[in-house]
C-alpha cells in the first residue's frame, strides 16, 4: 500500500470484501430496503431483557452470519475490528467477547463502520489473511443513552434522526474475486461549531464534504468516477447541505449521491424525521443492500463515506460544539 | 510484517518511538516517578472549567510536546490514533479536533495506549511516515462517570484502583535509530466472570497472562528474553494473580515483570490501595519512566502489555461480568 497525495491510501494488493451480513430492527423491517437484509427481528428485545443486551446479541449474530456466507473457518480469521456507539463500546466488547479472536476495539461513532473496514483493509495487506469488520447501534438503547428515556415519549424536532437497529459486518481476505477495496480516505476530525445535538447531519456534512473533496484531490478521481457516491448518516438535511457544500467547492455530487440514512426508512410514512443514523445505518445498508448490488454487479464501485459525530451528553450540557468526522473507502470490482 | 504463530505480528522494518511526552495530575506528581514525566500539574482543572475539558488540555498538550520533541513538522504526520475512558472518547476528540490530520479513535479502556501503538506500528510499516499514538485519563471525569460523584466522598474498598490523571503520547517514525517496535501481541477478549467493578485487577489478570504466554508461544522466547515485562495497569491485586496464573501455567516472571499502576503511586503513604490505573496509567508511565530507560540504555527491551476492562457502569448494574482485554508490544534497542 501507499499514500496518494495529502491523506489516501492505495492498496498494492486490494483486500477482497469476501461477504457481508446484516440483521436490522422492526422498524427498519417496514422501510424500503426490507428485502435486503438478512434477518429482520418482530421486536426491539429479541428475547432479552435489555436493549444493551439485544445490541450485543445483534452485533454477535451478524457477526457469526458473515463468517458463516464467507466460508472460512473461525479459526482461519486474524482479528476483528469493531465498534458501537453505547458508552465504552459494551456492544462489541460484550457481543464478540465469545470469538476467541484477537480484538481491536475502534471508535468514530457513526464514521466506525468505514473506520473497521479500513483498518481491517490495512491489516489484511500488512500481515492478516482473514478479518471481520462491525460496528452495531439500537434506537432505543441510543436514546436512553444520548436523549431521553423513551418512557417519556418527548417529541423530537424535525432535524433529528433516527438512531437505526441493526448492524452490519464485513468479511475482508487477502484472496478473493473482489469487490476489492482499492482505496481509503481516513478523515479528519472537523467542528465547524454547531451546538444542536438534534441536528446530527448539519454538524457531520462539512466533514463528509472535506474528506470527499481530499480524496478526489488525491486520486484525481472526479464525482462522475463512481457509480454512488454513499454517506454513512447525514438524513436528509445534512445531505442536502453536503450538496451545497460540494457545488460551491466546483463538485457536483447531486447526480450519483445518497445517504444510508436517507434510503433505510420511507420519509413520507416512517415519520423518522431527516432520517436514520447510528453505527448500524451505515452498516447494514452497504452489508445489506449495496454489497448486494456490487455482487450483482448492478453497480460497479462505490466510494462509502461513513459520518460521526465525536460528542457525549457531557460535552454538550457543558456547551460544546459538535466535531464531525468521515472515513471514505473505495469499493470497486 | 509477517504474522508469527496464531496471533503475534512481527515487523520486517521495525518502526522507531521517535519521542514520547507524558503530563499528568498532581497527585501522580507526588509519586515515586515525578521527576520522570515532562510536565506535572498543580492542580486536577489545569485552568479549565470543567474534568473533561482539563483531560482534553492534558491530552492535546502532551500530543503537542510529543511532536514538538520529535522535530518533524506537523505537516509531515500521517494520521493521529488516540482513545479515552471517557463516554464516546470526548478526552480525545475534543482535544485533538485542532491537528488537522486523519484521525482513528481507537477504544480498549485501559489498553487503548498499547493498541494505538500496536496499529500506528502497523500503518507505519504499511504507508506512513509518522503517527501520533495517545491516550490520557483522568481521576476525577472517571470517577464521576464510572463510579460516584466525589463530593460524596464515597469509601473506596482495598481492592479498588486510582485513576491516573494523565497522558502519554508517542511518535512513531519509518526511520530512526529506535527504540525499536519488533512485535505486537493483540489481545482475545477474556471474560473468567468477575463482576467486582471494584477489583479490576482480579478481571484484567486472565487477559493478561492470555496475551503474554501467547506472545511467548508465538515468539518462543521466554520471561527471561526481557529486561522488563511492563502490565498497564494490574495494580497491586492484579499483579498478584498474574504473577500466580503464570507460575501455574510453567512461567515464572516474578524477577523482572512489574506493572505501571504498581509503580505510579507509592502504597505507603499515596491512599492509593491497590494502586493506578486508567489510559494514563500505561500511557504516562511507559512515556515519562520506561521510555526514557530505554533512551538511556539502561533497559535494552521492554515486554509492554497494556490491559482493559471492557465494561461500563450500565453493564454492571444489568449484573454482567467484566470482560478483560491486553495488548502487548515488544520495544528493543
Amino acid at each position: 500500500m501507499k499514500k496518494l497525495g495529502k491523506q489516501t491510501i492505495k492498496f498494492d494488493l486490494p483486500p477482497t470484501i469476501v461477504d457481508c451480513a446484516s440483521i436490522v430492527g422492526p422498524k427498519e423491517a417496514q422501510g424500503p430496503l426490507h428485502n435486503y437484509f438478512d434477518k429482520t427481528l418482530d421486536d426491539e428485545f429479541w428475547g432479552e431483557k435489555s436493549w444493551e443486551k439485544a445490541e450485543s446479541k445483534i452485533i454477535k449474530e451478524t457477526v457469526n452470519l458473515a463468517i458463516q456466507k464467507s466460508n472460512i473457518p473461525l479459526s482461519q480469521f486474524d482479528c476483528i475490528f469493531a465498534g458501537d456507539l453505547l458508552n465504552q463500546c459494551i456492544s462489541s466488547s460484550f457481543g464478540l467477547r465469545d470469538f476467541n479472536l484477537p480484538f481491536f476495539g475502534v471508535f468514530g461513532a457513526c464514521s466506525t463502520f468505514v473506520e473497521s473496514l479500513s483498518l481491517g483493509a490495512i491489516c489484511i495487506e500488512g500481515f492478516a489473511n482473514n478479518v471481520v469488520c462491525t460496528t452495531s447501534s439500537h434506537f432505543c438503547s441510543a436514546e436512553k443513552q444520548f436523549r431521553f428515556p423513551l418512557e417519556l415519549g418527548n417529541q423530537r424536532p424535525p432535524t433529528s434522526q433516527w438512531t437505526v437497529t441493526g448492524s452490519g459486518a464485513a468479511v475482508l481476505s487477502k484472496t478473493g474475486n473482489g469487490p476489492f477495496i482499492t482505496h481509503i480516505t481516513p478523515g479528519k476530525i472537523i467542528d465547524m461549531g454547531i451546538k444542536d445535538g438534534n441536528n446530527m447531519g448539519a454538524a457531520m456534512a462539512p466533514a463528509f464534504t472535506d474528506t470527499l473533496i481530499s480524496h478526489f484531490q488525491d486520486t484525481n478521481r472526479n464525482p462522475n468516477y463512481y457509480d454512488v457516491i454513499i454517506s454513512g448518516d447525514l438524513g436528509h438535511i445534512g445531505k442536502d447541505i453536503a450538496i451545497d457544500i460540494c457545488k460551491a467547492q466546483g463538485y457536483n455530487i447531486k447526480d450519483n449521491y445518497n445517504d444510508c440514512g436517507v434510503l433505510i426508512f420511507d420519509k413520507a410514512t416512517q415519520d423518522t424525521h431527516s432520517g436514520g443514523s447510528g453505527c448500524g445505518c451505515c452498516g447494514s445498508v452497504f452489508s445489506g443492500y449495496f454489497f448486494k448490488k456490487l455482487q450483482k454487479k448492478e453497480i460497479k464501485n462505490i466510494l462509502l463515506i461513513a459520518t460521526g459525530a465525536l460528542m457525549n451528553s457531557t460535552s454538550s450540557q457543558q456547551g460544546e460544539s459538535i466535531p464531525g468526522i468521515a472515513h471514505a473507502i473505495s469499493i470497486e470490482l
